[in-house]
């Protein structure tokens, strides 16, 4: 299968790797930046390790909570890597599927790059199908994860001028 | 959640934990045992890293192919644990929904815990759902994990006596 089923964002952040490591595994930090504003993030759990839990319940205005069976932590190897899917749950258990044929896991993959001073991100949505790939782009993948990408690098770039 | 979703059998193994790594992780071993005779294994593929392939179909005496997508070692810590899933594909994407709403997504993980001279083997399905636990168990889940893990064990303790 030579067919690409994933979406990707990218940006330059002026922080470290380290301080961005730092942005996608605390839940302290993790809760100001992850969902797009005005969605606001009213539950947060993150064990950064194989197997951990990937936890994170959304309310968005005028839709109300989003809430998904928790999510599970795959790769965690700090500072480069991290990744997590919504497949699977705590313990690497898979997550029941969806009844509703529109709905999709995902998984997440981010990546660190030290350059040119500070940190190159690169962060990938992995999806099983076609219908998936185009169902989240409808959904504003390049909008959501683009503005959430801004507000990761807000949050790191002020973190690391006041640590 | 506090119900219980997995289905385990254990075995006793009169070979070394490294000898019984190796049945869990090398193709031309694994072949040997991971189907309950006189299902054949027909394809074998193992990257024992995260994110690695695990690919095995099976050929069933009347029946036939048995071909998913292939599935991905989640841990594969020598010589004591090894986790994969079919829930995701290669490099942790998803794999697509099932059409038959019978089929289901399982874990397996898979523990060595050195004891007695030997190696005591857990092996543990883990699935997302209660209706997917009485599936696998009307599968014959005992009889077949049963089996296999015999033949684990006759492979392991003969190639431990003629290394």
């Amino acid at each position: 299968m030579t067919e690409d089923l994933t979406l990707t964002i990218t940006r330059q952040i002026n922080a470290s790797p380290q301080t961005v490591w730092r942005c996608l595994t605390e839940p302290e930090l993790l809760v100001q930046w992850f969902a797009p504003k005005p969605v606001e993030i009213t539950e947060v759990e993150v064990d950064p390790t194989p197997g951990g839990i990937f936890h994170i319940v959304m309310k968005v205005p005028e839709y109300g909570e989003m809430r998904g069976p928790s999510g599970c932590v795959l790769l965690a190897e700090s500072p480069t890597r991290m990744v997590w899917t919504a497949a699977l749950g705590p313990g690497f258990a898979p997550n029941p599927p969806h009844t509703n044929p529109d709905d999709f896991y995902m998984t997440a993959d981010m990546r660190l790059e030290a350059r040119d001073g500070g940190c190159f991100y690169t962060a990938t949505a992995l999806h099983a199908t076609p219908q998936a790939v185009v169902a989240h782009e409808k959904m504003g993948f390049y909008d959501g994860w683009g503005t959430t990408a801004g507000q990761l690098a807000e949050l790191a770039e002020h973190y690391q001028d006041s640590p």
